[in-house]
């Protein structure tokens, strides 16, 4: 405990934990209040997110390399996890979709252009690991092609014949997970060569004794679980007082929300010089989402969700998908990077934000 | 003929020759037994296609460099276009389409990636000549997006005019030819130490005299088309046997049997060490079909079809085209491969293969 | 006015001047001979087109480097942004989309395929900077991502509202434009290294002083503006008249003629063995039409056309804009090129053009 505290007053950005009681509290009070609700949610959930990262690293870090290494890979994006599973049950698939194509989006370009852009800031130009960026970015386009392409080949062919997509959906998501298992055993066992640097890159915070890092993960776990459901559930409403289209609330909002933890550490990496970290993070996450947790969504949705969930997305997101995967996949390719490499994968991300924000409400 | 049945006493594969005279028994005694008969010409085609393949070569080494790596070139895909003339023959434009995208998809994501999981098995990291990947790669990419960009333009834009089709692929396939023509030019001429290793890697058999290779080639070729008949009549009516949709049959089946001989060579390399030797068949083998079979098809329809066949493909066909070979494109340009490349690579094949299996039947 | 009259002298390209009296006397005379006014308007600009170009080249090799090279930078491309402007204000929405789109196919496929074809006859295998041309292909590739998009996206979710279409093009243009003047700050200031190579190649010529260079620069913008008038108005009538199509007039020849005077360095520098030069010019040309010249256009339609212009392409051109940039960028990745790389690149240009030529006309 002493270690969490000590954690919290060293990290102005955990302050922010305060707003977790509040956010229950006025959700008991006031459940009519879903701008207030929205707005609170989201500062309680950044920094449970980072505490969630903090306590994954420091029981990875003792559990000794392979389980620690699949703790960290399997636990990485717990936080969007939650989120999407909370609004799986409340049937929000809309959401649940806009929140997975919008967190590969986003941790792409979002997370790997700004890295870019503070890192070079600082540094003339920047070098990192091409061999490890170009194999980790050959995951994530094969990973988002496997992902996105039987919504284009269905979409196209225009047949849209329910069985069909969820036998489709289902097959998918079975290969995805085998295909997950596999990238594990590629990165933590057989080439973990490959993946050092990103790996090794987290070492600079002092990791907590295990069961207090247990603890705070299962702890941590249980106040995200019920802060997202304050906040799928107030979102829809601000999102309308806001002026915002759910599209663009799921797509951009709950990413940004989700990964904050993840972004400060790849930020700091990049601020650092060491952009294999923010490269590893970026891209690891990414795929993960693609691979494990966007699969999961889909196997989980026939037991907790009110009707099966298919792995269509509406064809905007597929093309933004392969976009943004692709650019990164372009980008990341030399192993070099100065700040207007940042600035144009930001510049693609606004162009997206931008649309999404626009968008006209509509079914769907 | 000695040196045939010296061939076929030590390759197991060649037994499968027994199948022939099987096939075209059975196909005068029980012409209706359209399942029987499918599983027995896939069986007699795969032989066939080897033996068609080693005296290929055996000519090939004998009639000097250029004109043998002619041959070769031009002959290399001999059974995908006999099976292709004759469902042509037959009017099943749907069957003839789906196989020329299939064996583009199947050459690229199933050959390279199987042969990149070989090999990844036995050696930890493979290294490959990666100037020679990137140039027949970039020829690979540059000859589908010829081939597949008229459909994507046409269909994008609703223009269905008939004559207009007529018209375009017409012009294509002149240009295309044109296009094989140079880069026969190119790789066996201007440029022929960019694909020494390739061509090179194909001397381990011992290769029989010209006069037995030429007989061995056109007696070989009579009977590749004699069964692809019997596996082109039967194939329809097998295949709602077995439950697969046309698309399946064409995209999958057709290709796997197709190109069995030269899986069995890339593998081989792979397995060697010689990932050079399983590129260049994979990726030259994938180019020729877009930039040469293709076109000659769509000229042929004019000779032999009951109507004119386009180069339009359904919109599903371009996407997998694309992807596939833009994935392979991205993956080649490292010059490393390791095991998990190659499950990546056969991941999104699966997928490919799923979809179309879970296919609805349908018109077009 | 003596260097002038010295280089026209020199310059055989230039003697096509004679064109411009006689287009504006003929446009007087017989306004109603629109074949003829097409023909001489297309004669005329050419030899404008390549004065243009000397006249910022010699004003910005002497303001010093950094106002020369914004110079250089901004009016590269006057020509194609008056006859878009002249377009504009006539109304001829379709005409200026094609301009636009075809202006970056052109640049990237016809003048570095050409390029390359030209310099492989000369020069077996030719390399240039692989950091130089990576840097300008992945500016490019965004540069056209984030233009094409919005069209992608709004297309395929089939939201045709018009409110929606105009704010997102407006806000589009304005952050393509801040895009662009930061790609300014990195190319000329901050990272002007990398681009060293592309800016020497062009001190080849004499430069005029910058009193003539001023004026001719003044004088020969007003006379392609009123070619420019001739040759928007002709168009239309005169495509009628060779057969063809609108698409094709605006994608084809509008983008060849406004492109002359660059093509002609750029295909100067191949032959030289000056690859980076020709990269630079065709992969700079490009990006600067989609970053610069296509927003502004969008901004000045409510400024002098008749109703509000946006960025809207049809499906057709997005999709030809990606293919092109896409292949350029996957082929200038080797930093090596050699003949059949050109025609390859050619071939794909040739297949647009085939495509767009027998397209028949429709609305839009």
């Amino acid at each position: 405990m002493k270690h969490v505290l000590n954690e919290i007053r060293h990290n102005p950005l955990l302050w922010l934990l305060a707003f977790v009681p509040v956010v229950l509290a006025v959700e008991k009070l006031k459940p009519e209040a879903h701008t207030l609700l929205f707005v609170l949610s989201v500062c309680a959930i950044v920094p449970l997110a980072a505490l969630l990262s903090h306590a994954t690293e420091s029981v990875a870090a003792k559990t000794g390399d392979a389980v620690g290494g699949l703790l960290n890979a399997t636990l990485g994006n717990l936080t969007e996890l939650v989120i999407a599973l909370t609004a799986l049950r409340a049937g929000e698939y809309m959401l649940v979709k806009a929140s997975i194509a919008g967190a590969i989006v986003t941790n792409t370009l979002f997370m790997l252009g700004a890295s870019f852009l503070l890192g070079g800031l600082k540094h003339h130009v920047q070098e990192y690991n091409r061999i490890s960026a170009r194999m980790q970015a050959g995951l994530l386009v094969l990973a988002t092609v496997a992902l996105s392409i039987p919504s284009a080949v269905s979409r196209a062919d225009a047949v849209g014949g329910a069985a069909f997509s969820q036998k489709l959906s289902v097959g998918l998501a079975v290969l995805l997970i085998a295909a997950y298992g596999l990238s594990m055993l590629f990165s933590l066992k057989t080439h973990r060569e490959l993946f050092v640097a990103a790996e090794s890159g987290e070492a600079g915070e002092a990791p907590w004794p295990v069961g207090v890092a247990m603890a705070a993960l299962a702890g941590v776990t249980v106040l995200v679980a019920l802060v997202s459901e304050v906040f799928v559930e107030s979102v829809q409403k601000a999102a309308e007082v806001f002026g915002m289209s759910p599209a663009f609330v799921g797509f951009i909002v709950v990413a940004l929300v989700g990964g904050a933890a993840e972004m400060a550490s790849a930020f700091s990496g990049a601020r650092k010089n060491r952009l294999d970290l923010s490269v590893g993070i970026a891209l690891g996450s990414a795929s993960q989402i693609a691979l494990f947790v966007a699969p999961l969504l889909v196997l989980a949705s026939y037991v907790i969700g009110p009707t099966p969930m298919g792995l269509q997305f509406w064809p905007g997101a597929v093309v933004m998908i392969l976009i943004a995967t692709f650019s990164v996949a372009f980008v990341t390719n030399s192993g070099r990077s100065a700040w207007f490499v940042g600035v144009l994968l930001l510049m693609v991300y606004l162009v997206f934000a931008m649309t999404l924000y626009l968008l006209p409400p509509q079914g769907n």
